[in-house]
């Protein structure tokens, strides 16, 4: 899906005052990490490094993993494409509602394609990981766009260690922006059914960047690593990466400070006539409408407020009813609140 | 082939001064790009446009073809491995010696694959083109790296035309570093079996922050579209684009000054006893070497001398005794000519 996503202001014709549309940091990127950048911008003179090896090595050392663990890819969305197409053609079942491009870049390297959704999926995954026809690959993000649901380290990796016929291919895109323990790089050194993906354009709030990762056991890796093309992510992804690296605790988001905007956005939205939060582990959610559509209160607050929220109609699983917002600052969640009080639907 | 490129010092533990090893323009970015990019760094803060829209509308208006019939992608090594994944499994033939990346991206996507020397090819390209297995894909890079041989617009439409079976995939990264009249934009409008490919990066010398771009007729380019990623061209490409175009003649590299430091130093090398350059039409040449290997030779240059070339051995239809040379100003021209007068080989 290349059209449909959040952080589409730049197809709206109206000024936006106020994003909520994309899960990414809401205090934007570090400054600093801007200024290092912008010292540092005259080395898009040289070509990336083919195969981003110093950021490799520097996440292998991070997460005490060894570097043939460790791959760097323009985003995670380019990881998502790079595990569709190494395992061309084999049967996946997706988790829903999820984000899409599971399904899209599955379905572009000719996968057979079945959905579960998540509650039923984890009442009972022996049903769909067990019975024929038997899923080769699993899709799961977690924690989970667009619900923000998160299932634990412990009941992720009972469930990898049952079913070691299945490739568990786990989007941790989020999981910064979570205090539920997640799976670590480590537990992928002995699981040959399991591959953590990773994005560092939203912990570090620059998407325009594209910058991700994978972890998995060397020889997941290697089979990933026969798909590359040389110079795949850019020399500022790379320095920005780097940089964190040096100086994770001071460049992490403020994830206290952002769930506790985010509980209480989501007690201002529960408040609101007409509007339901869905409950979350993370620092975004979805809200449904009790009346109207999405994608008509999506047009509205952006025409009468300059408001740009997620419209989740698009979600395999969801409804035009369905709504998703990454809480910002308190004066953002208020002027939302305020905006969807004035809906009339 | 992930690694074995040119601009490689990242690789090497000595001090690089002089860097030949890389076709991108000698005289570096223009400052004026820097500066552009460097005031619009915080454009990082948001995702890309995920098709490139913007860029992709402006190329078509500079071009006077339609915005339907332009991509925009990560560099024109993105390029390559689209086409060689929308065309997946194919018969190609690749003229040689030349990059890599056709062969490694028509691998990777399992294509029949079939190589013919450049100057049997021309000789009689009937021959390699009509005759049982016939190619449903040729690849021809045109200016060609590494040789730096070029064929006229003219001569090219003329094969086109009279190949209407075969899908013609010119990639005309170098040409705007050569004089040869190059296949227009708007000759892809009226022809089905034409795609072209274009590099920015090397064009502005940024190659850190990967931007290309594809030609073709609307059908061609529907076919290409379908196997795009969202925002897989980041930010700053895309900002660096939208100012080169704005700004084009100001812009483009010094060419007529290049290709006279180009032909002097290919006159200086011709004149080291040892050294033969190849003829080119455009601003980097190989050179044959008499005594020794391209491997000893870069080693020494490096280690000796902190100059960087490109072993060209691993060129398909090379031998270890070449070497490519990306001339640069005229007095590091004349210290890469002192040294190689240096080498006992």
């Amino acid at each position: 899906m290349i059209y449909g996503h959040g952080d589409d202001a730049h197809s709206q014709t109206h000024h936006i005052r106020d994003d909520f549309s994309s899960n990414i940091r809401p205090d934007g990127p570090p400054v600093e990490l801007i200024d290092h950048l912008r010292a540092r911008l005259s080395a898009v003179a040289r070509y990336p490094e083919p195969a981003a090896d110093t950021v490799r090595r520097q996440l292998a050392a991070t997460h005490q993993v060894s570097a043939a663990q460790v791959l760097v890819t323009a985003g995670a969305t380019a990881a998502i494409y790079l595990v569709a197409q190494a395992h061309r053609a084999r049967a996946s079942l997706i988790v829903t509602p999820t984000f899409s491009e599971y399904e899209d870049a599955c379905r572009l390297h000719d996968h057979k394609l079945a959905f579960s959704a998540r509650a039923r999926f984890f009442a009972d995954p022996g049903s769909h990981l067990d019975t024929a026809p038997r899923p080769d690959l699993l899709w799961l993000c977690n924690p989970n766009n667009p619900t923000g649901e998160a299932a634990s380290r412990d009941e992720l990796l009972a469930l990898i260690d049952a079913h070691p016929r299945t490739l568990f291919v786990i989007d941790q895109s989020y999981a910064d922006f979570c205090l539920v323990a997640p799976i670590l790089p480590a537990d992928t050194a002995v699981r040959e059914n399991l591959i953590l993906i990773r994005s560092l354009t939203k912990t570090l709030g620059i998407p325009g960047l594209r910058i991700g990762h994978v972890f998995a056991s060397a020889s997941n890796i290697a089979a990933l690593a026969r798909h590359l093309q040389p110079w795949a992510v850019n020399t500022l992804a790379l320095e920005a990466a780097a940089y964190y690296l040096a100086h994770r605790a001071r460049l992490a988001p403020p994830l206290e400070t952002w769930l506790a905007h985010t509980r209480a956005f989501s007690r201002a939205v529960a408040g609101l006539e007409g509007f339901t939060p869905h409950p979350t582990a993370t620092t975004f959610f979805l809200v449904e409408l009790a009346r109207g559509t999405s994608a008509a209160l999506k047009q509205y607050l952006v025409e009468k407020h300059g408001i740009l929220i997620r419209d989740a109609a698009n979600f395999r699983g969801l409804t035009s009813r369905h709504i998703r917002v990454s809480p910002q600052s308190p004066w953002q969640n208020h002027r939302l609140a305020q905006s969807l009080q004035t809906w009339r639907g």
